[in-house]
């Protein structure tokens, strides 16, 4: 069949981004990143920062987000964690965006939530440490700390939060269509290697 | 860097050996899979069934085996069982036919033994069990044992031996240049992707 929507799980620092919007670009088809925060914050009415922070990350981390979503949204949580919450909402906006037509989703799960959908093609982008400490010190600066506790730290939130909500392991090659290690293929190569899939794709 | 060997792991069934065999084909250059065997036999002494047998499996797990092996090559297999002896003729094997030129190696944790050669592309072809299960019915024949725990036994003899010899998850994503699905992408499109990028590094 042939492949509209590309989900693009990734690796923090490997790139996974900027090959989804090449990948997007080329195709002049929505790029849903940063846009799919806005939607979510439009549907759950959480501030986009706050989503930002806590979408992809471990469930029930923050006793205080649990407290102030109760007093914010009085009612409408039907006794879920904000984290619960979130994936709800997610979930639903996600689902949404997949209707509407052609598009690159990036992060937030968006494998396992369109898995039944057999129009997407779920790509997984990896990369050695040594690539993505030097990306996210370029991208992002330095900070107190040091870039593999930086990496090690963002993907094990990932990890677990993906097992947390889809019972599958996060990185699991099975879990995608293709997988790509960035650091060895090169950016642009992979952006180009997807592209390839979906037009040879009928 | 040019590209010159690849490695293809894969799932039982999921078509990585005709991937592998088409690459070889297409490219020209040496197909090992049961010409590893062969070089393996002839450099440990033992059997080619009974390496094609033991040789991706389990360690220790035939006692028959270990005292079958220290019998048949007294003094060469110094104290080791057969599996680490295997595993240790398999390494050199596997090393000495990088070392020859350009070729395709199917198994026998390739991916890893020459982990640290960059001019080698690692694949790992994985696939879904109903296309799998009807793939080794046909190209295998019926037995007693229904097709997926067929499936099931195999990969867990490969999962146990990668991890016991290697350290590593067999099938994370982080291992291999690529993983592909051969039953969303098909089996003729893997190959060609594989070429592809064959094609484009330098």
């Amino acid at each position: 069949m042939k492949k509209k929507i590309i989900t693009i799980s990734r690796e923090f620092g490997s790139g996974g981004r900027t090959i989804g919007r090449l990948v997007a670009e080329k195709l002049g088809i929505p790029f849903y990143d940063k846009e799919l925060v806005d939607h979510i914050a439009l549907e759950s009415g959480f501030a986009p920062n706050f989503i930002e922070e806590h979408g992809e990350h471990a469930p029930g981390n923050s006793i205080f987000a649990y407290a102030f979503a109760h007093q914010s949204v009085p009612g409408v949580m039907n006794g879920l964690s904000t984290a619960d919450f979130l994936w709800n909402v997610q979930c639903s906006v996600i689902l949404q965006l997949a209707e509407k037509g052609p598009c690159v989703i990036v992060g937030r799960n968006a494998d396992y939530i369109l898995k039944d959908r057999p129009d997407c093609l779920h790509a997984f982008i990896h990369a050695n440490k040594e690539f993505r400490a030097d990306r996210i010190v370029r991208l992002y600066g330095e900070s107190e700390k040091a870039p593999q506790a930086r990496l090690q730290e963002k993907d094990k939130r990932r990890r677990v939060n993906y097992h947390h909500y889809t019972g599958r392991t996060w990185g699991a090659a099975q879990n995608y269509d293709i997988c790509l290690d960035s650091s060895t293929l090169g950016i642009e190569s992979c952006a180009d290697i997807i592209l390839s899939i979906l037009e040879a794709s009928k």
